[in-house]
């Protein structure tokens, strides 16, 4: 911990900061895959490059002139590794341009943004600035929030390893230990390792085969941890005898020693990030791999479906919530964006905010009852593709013009966007495939994007006037 | 941090089991290469084997058949990852038989042993127990004690990077980066990360070429603070201007941020360590690698031998020393072993305790003064080769079999120790040369050792009367 007399200070210059509506917390989250290193890069590039190269019409600040430059200052959380900006740049300036290496962990950047208030008065023409603090972070570890509302009898219950054929493929090796385990049995520490990595195996497994809703967040990320006891727990598959009975089983039993880890991860785990970091954010996005989603088949999309109804519960923050009997989060404004909106031709964007839109249709219903407010959009941090036109017999069909990962000039039709949520006639046709862009060589200074710049509208326009 | 209840409770539980003399915090370190893992791994082993196949000899309870065996308990720190005693003895039992990977950061295991009391009278016959906690922890975390008794300024007059002419070598190219930095500039965070790279590049590089007094340790394993601002620090080389003059520079000058950061590594890395585990060991012992020092020369040498006057410090708490200040230390007992005693022949095995004497003889003069009981001997925590003798003319001659790392069988003598601190004329003749050797393949149950029993004897075995 920080020096109480540290901490005071700097809580303190933050608040006044704050209070003169000049400094803003923003975090970038999203579940794998999703883009948030694309996104936080190309966040900083716009607002770097705002007074000359970047193009941000839908940013009156910027589109009015008034948004004079932003610069990079020194981050006030010294133990919180700093986004690697630098070196994601340069991945995009190499010859070809490679996408830059995913961030693991939180990681942070400041800057500082200069512009002239729109208000005329006397106060017209001085400068002001606003310091923005950028932060990402793993969506999975909001997937571990509802962990801290069960207690390991119930979190057993919810059998997460039970969703859907491929997933209980992936779990069939570690389920078949885990139902010959006695809860009531001597714990083996060895064997509880051992099955704990088969599940931790598990997850990694199914996160490769792309889904998203995986707890314990932590088991997949686990730094220092690693061979630690608190990461060595998994759900017991087959709690035959009643919930009294198994809590009443002693200290050293299987079934204690698993719910005793199971404790110490909501406590020392999930907690604590909540505590030192999440509450602390002013407004976030939260990124959506939609498009992916449609390309791997109906399974992981139901399961991204789950995942995000899953890590939304960390934004609906009523009176009645877990996060308010927790402590007083304080985000004002949050955005939901489907990214990598260049994979689909311009005519269909609309339908991936529609899709978003259904697919969040029930914890939006939360955020706005929360009166929280939230806006949904489609992006591109980083555009890799141009949209063109082809002729098939008479009519013009709309296509994509870009570079695959493996260097391949292509002209493509990726598909249709389901305007609702997909049903078994969609999965049966089979309409959607699209593949994997790389970044186009730098032109500009500025990262080419789509709406890139109505995302930071939503997110700090508010505070450029 | 853990909830207050669960703390207390564990606490009360281990004072409790303290106060009956039956629990033991017993703690290994050593510089990288002195063995670490090799000596837990063979620990845990011989007490595992000490009722049947270990040949404990110098341990009393074990030669007079009262030391019943020993079993695996949980570990009661369950954020603290366990030691991987079983991938360890994996890799001891492959063919051909290979090192088990070094540990990384500290690790733990729960032994329980079972034994005989060695009084006669109404108790005999009951057997007790004792629950013995192995950690493992790098000794350059040690290292960075004496950074909580400087601040900044001080410790950038320390020039750590200008001892010696191969260290100098490897820290030139940061060198001059740095000395043209300007103290009183406004810092620039991505200048200050290449050039914090730059030096813990040295730092790595300096390591790999054996040096051991290598400061800040955690340069070397930053683990979840990799890319934080806290790791990028560095000295200053040239502070020409007078203290008040460096620390009125404003905060977001060159010096002040680095000091600040200095400050914070303090707080939030070093003295953690200290609060959270070093104070609770019981005992411990220090590992260190006297011959591979001899093997590397002169530089490397002296080198060692500073690290191990800073290191031991950690261990020397008089009612001045700063760990006095920070808290109160309780180690009761501390051996200091030169390991890879089976790397010389059993003749220089005196020589070699002789000399690890000579190298340590001011911080055990301290460490007496302090009235911490120590031993210092030689052993091989893993045996890997025989001693054998060879006829040159007349005489016989000490010799060594063993294996080397490539598979080889030889026959070699390494060479003298010097029984004092080694002379311009030791290192001119060069005469100390030794191959590294790969573990023996098993024969019974327990590893081949040297003077194992001698070392467990004096860490625990008072507690087995």
């Amino acid at each position: 911990m920080a020096a109480l007399h540290d901490t005071l200070g700097r809580e303190l210059g933050n608040l006044l900061e704050r209070g003169r509506d000049r400094q803003l917390r923003l975090a970038v989250t999203g579940l794998s895959q999703a883009g948030k290193t694309a996104f936080l890069t190309s966040l900083v590039n716009q607002l770097r490059h705002a007074g000359v190269e970047a193009r941000l019409d839908l940013l009156p600040a910027a589109r009015d002139g008034r948004l004079l430059g932003a610069r990079r200052l020194n981050q006030p959380d010294l133990g919180v590794p700093r986004f690697p900006y630098d070196p994601a740049m340069q991945a995009l300036r190499d010859t070809p341009p490679r996408w830059p290496d995913p961030t693991r962990g939180i990681s942070e950047l400041r800057l500082e943004l200069r512009y002239r208030p729109a208000r005329s008065g006397w106060l017209r023409g001085a400068a002001s600035h606003l310091t923005l603090d950028l932060f990402d972070y793993p969506g999975e570890w909001l997937l571990d929030l509802p962990l801290l509302d069960q207690d390991y009898y119930q979190w057993c219950q919810t059998r997460p390893f039970d969703q859907g054929e491929q997933r209980r493929e992936v779990f069939a090796e570690w389920l078949a230990a885990a139902e010959a385990l006695d809860p009531a049995a001597e714990a083996d520490e060895a064997v509880l390792a051992e099955l704990a990595e088969a599940y931790a195996q598990g997850l990694r497994r199914a996160k490769q085969l792309g889904f998203s809703q995986l707890q314990p967040g932590r088991f997949l990320l686990p730094g220092e941890l690693e061979g630690a006891p608190v990461l060595q727990f998994f759900p017991l598959p087959h709690l035959s005898k009643p919930r009294e009975e198994l809590e009443a089983l002693p200290d050293s039993s299987v079934y204690a020693t698993l719910a005793t880890r199971f404790r110490y991860y909501q406590k020392q785990v999930v907690q604590p990030f909540y505590r030192e970091h999440f509450r602390r954010f002013d407004r976030q996005i939260v990124l959506v791999d939609v498009l992916g989603a449609l390309n791997a088949g109906p399974e992981r999309f139901e399961d991204l479906s789950r995942a995000l109804g899953e890590l939304m519960q960390s934004f609906s923050y009523g009176k009645r919530s877990l996060l308010r009997r927790l402590f007083t989060p304080r985000i004002d404004r949050l955005a939901i964006a489907a990214t990598k909106a260049d994979h689909v031709t311009p005519d269909q964007h609309d339908n991936l905010v529609t899709l978003l839109n259904s697919l969040l249709k029930e914890p939006l219903k939360d955020l706005r009852f929360a009166d929280v407010p939230v806006k949904a959009l489609s992006l591109a941090a980083i555009r890799t593709t141009w949209p063109r036109e082809v002729n098939q017999g008479k009519t013009r069909l709309p296509a994509l013009r870009g570079t695959t990962l493996e260097g391949e000039d292509v002209l493509v039709y990726p598909g249709d966007v389901p305007a609702a949520l997909p049903d078994a006639a969609f999965w049966q046709r089979q309409g959607f495939d699209f593949p994997r862009f790389r970044p186009m060589p730098e032109v500009s200074g500025a990262l080419p994007h789509i709406r890139m710049d109505a995302a930071i509208d939503w997110l700090i326009g508010d505070k450029l006037t």
